[in-house]
C-alpha cells in the first residue's frame, strides 16, 4: 500500500509530521509519499532516526501550504499546487491508495468531495473522530455538516458502522443517536425521524438515543450527530478534559504533602492523562469520499502520526469505501 | 419574601428538600411555604436540625407527584393538584413570591409558561443552568427550545445578561454565542444571523463565538445556545467530569503508592470535585417566566437546595423580572 503524506500542514510540520510519518511506514510496512517543500523534507529524512530506510519514500514537490485561516476553496483555486492541493490531486489520479493530512479541515473535506467525489449513493460526507471513551467511540459527523436531514444521519451511522467493524473488529457497532433525552420522541423533527429510520434499518444495530452525560461510558460504539451539536460535544470532551488536567495540577502542586501525594501518583495520572489524549487514537477519517482520507489533528506530533499512519492501511486494506458502496445501494 | 417549595419532587424527596429549605430560610430570612403531603412535610419538620423555628413555615397540602416520565401536560390536567401543580397555582395566585422545584423539567417549563404567562414582549422561555466553569457561566438555553430563530437567541442573550447582572453583580456580563468555530461565518444559518443581531444589540457586550472546548476556561459570563447544543454541551460536561472523577479515583486505588500519594492530596481532590459540582450553584432559573421560578437538579440534596433558596431570594428582590420586561419592550 502507498500512502500520500501532506507533509506542510499542521503545528509541528514538517518535522513531526515525517517523522511520525516513517516510524509508522516501517513498522506498518506501507510505501509513502510525501507532499510538500522538496528541500525542507529532503532536509528532514535526513535527520531520520537510526535504521529507518528510504527505499519505499517518495517525495512530491509542492508550493505552499494551505493556513488555518484559508478559504477551504483555496486548495481547489489558487493553492491547488499546496501540498494538501497536490496530495488530493494525486490520490485522484492513483498515484496513491489513501491520504494522510494534518491540514485545514474544510479545504480537506471540501477538496475531497469535489475532486475526488462521493461514494456513489451517499449524499454527505461526515467527519468521523474517535472519542477517548470507555469504549472507542466514534462520533459521526464531528462537525462536517451543521445542518442535516434525518437520511444523511442514517447515512453517517452506516458508514460509521462499516467503519467499526473494520478498523476495531466489531461484529456488529452498536449505534447510538446523540440526542437530549433517551425517549424516542426527543430533539428536533429530524432527530425523531432518524430514530425511526435508525431502528427500522436492518445494516446497523440501533441502540437508542445516547444523552451527552452518558457519551464517556461506553453506550455505544458508533455516536451519530449532526454536525453541530456533534462538534459542541467533540469540543466540550476536549475543553472539560484539558480544565480538569489543568485545575488538578494547579490544586495538587498547593500543598507539600499534595506535592508529595502527586509524585507518588504520577504514574497514574499520565495513564490517565495519556488514555485521554487524542494522539493515542490517530486521526478523523473523512467518510463518503470515494478514496481513504484521514485527518490527522492539528496538534499532532509524531506518536499519532504513527498511528495514523497504521489506521489509513486498514481503513484502505479492509475494504471500507467498497462496503459503504455495496450498502448505500440498498439504502 | 415568601418562596413556594415543592418538597415532593426530586430523587431525595421530601427529606433533603425540606432539610435545604429549612437551612437556607434560616440563613436567609426567607418565609416558605411546602407544597405536597401534609402527613410527610410534619414528620420532616419534626426532624429539623436544633434552633429552627417554625413560625415562618406554611404547608400547603397537594396529592401526589409528577414523576420524571409523566407527560409534562399532566402538571395541568391530570396532576393539577400535585406538589407542582399545586405550588404552581400558588405562585400564580401571589400567595408567594416564587417556586423553586427539583421535579420533572418539562413539566415546570410548560405548567410555567402556560398559567404563569412568558413575560410581555417575550417569545420563549429559556432554561438558564449555571455551569461549573472557570468563572460561573450562565447557559441559556440549556434544553428547553430544541429549535430556535435568530430572534429566540438574542433573547437568550438580554435575560441571561440580566440575570448576571443582578445574581452576580457583574456590570456587563460577557455575552458569547456556542459555536463550531470562532469566525462569525460559523453555525447554521439561525446561528450567523444571531452573530449579527447580538452584534448590533445595545443592550449586551457580545465578545462573539464561543466553540465548546473555550468553555471551561471562562470567555464568557452568558453562553447562548440552542437548546439542543446547550443540552449537548451541559451534559457532556457532567458526564466528562464524572467519568475522569471515576477513573482517576480507580487508577489511584491500583498500586500501593498512588493509594499513599492519593490518601496525601485527599483534601485536594474534595475541593476540586466540589468545584466541579451543580451543587455549589443552587438551580436552573427558568428566565421569560412572568415569576421567578428555579428548577433544582433532580438529585439535589439539602446543600444544593439551600444554595437554591438563597437565589430565589436574590431573583426575586433584584427585580430581574422587571427588567426584563423593560428591555424586551425596546427589543
Amino acid at each position: 500500500m502507498k500512502l500520500i503524506i501532506d507533509a506542510m500542514s499542521g503545528d509541528k510540520a514538517p518535522g513531526e509530521i515525517i517523522l511520525g510519518g516513517l516510524l509508522g511506514g516501517a513498522e506498518y510496512r506501507v510505501n509513502l509519499i510525501f507532499c510538500g517543500d522538496e528541500e525542507r523534507i529532503k532536509k528532514e529524512l535526513q535527520l531520520r532516526p537510526h535504521g529507518i530506510k528510504l527505499s519505499n519514500i517518495e517525495i512530491l514537490p509542492a508550493n505552499g501550504v494551505i493556513s488555518m485561516e484559508d478559504d477551504p476553496l483555496s486548495v481547489l483555486k489558487s493553492k491547488k499546487n499546496s501540498s494538501m492541493g497536490a496530495g488530493l490531486t494525486a490520490l485522484k489520479e492513483g498515484r496513491g491508495d489513501a491520504l494522510l493530512s494534518a491540514g485545514n479541515t474544510g479545504a480537506l473535506l471540501m477538496g475531497s468531495t469535489l475532486l475526488l467525489k462521493r461514494i456513489r449513493g451517499i449524499k454527505r460526507a461526515a467527519i468521523g473522530s474517535v472519542l477517548p471513551a470507555k469504549v472507542p467511540t466514534l462520533l459521526m459527523d464531528a462537525g462536517a455538516n451543521v445542518e442535516v436531514t434525518p437520511e444523511f444521519l442514517l447515512e453517517f451511522a452506516i458508514m460509521g458502522s462499516v467503519y467499526m467493524q473494520r478498523l476495531y473488529g466489531l461484529k456488529s457497532p452498536r449505534v447510538g443517536l446523540l440526542n437530549n433525552g433517551t425517549e424516542a420522541c426527543k430533539g428536533t423533527p429530524a432527530h425523531v425521524e432518524a430514530y425511526q429510520l435508525l431502528q427500522a434499518c436492518k445494516n446497523i444495530h440501533f441502540v437508542g438515543n445516547i444523552e451527552g452525560s452518558m457519551m464517556p461510558f461506553g453506550h455505544c460504539d458508533v455516536l451519530v450527530a449532526d454536525g453541530f451539536s456533534g462538534n459542541v460535544c467533540l469540543k466540550v470532551l476536549e475543553g472539560v478534559g484539558k480544565y480538569l488536567f489543568d485545575s488538578m495540577k494547579e490544586s495538587l502542586l498547593s500543598t507539600p504533602a499534595s506535592r508529595i501525594g502527586a509524585m507518588m501518583a504520577k504514574r497514574q495520572f499520565k495513564q490517565l492523562k495519556r488514555k485521554f489524549s487524542a494522539d493515542e487514537y490517530g486521526g478523523a477519517p473523512l467518510l463518503g469520499v470515494s478514496k481513504p482520507v484521514i485527518k490527522a489533528h492539528g496538534s499532532s506530533e509524531a506518536l499519532a502520526i504513527k498511528h495514523a499512519v497504521r489506521q489509513a492501511k486498514i481503513f484502505y486494506e479492509t475494504g471500507v469505501i467498497e462496503e459503504i458502496l455495496n450498502l448505500a445501494k440498498g439504502v
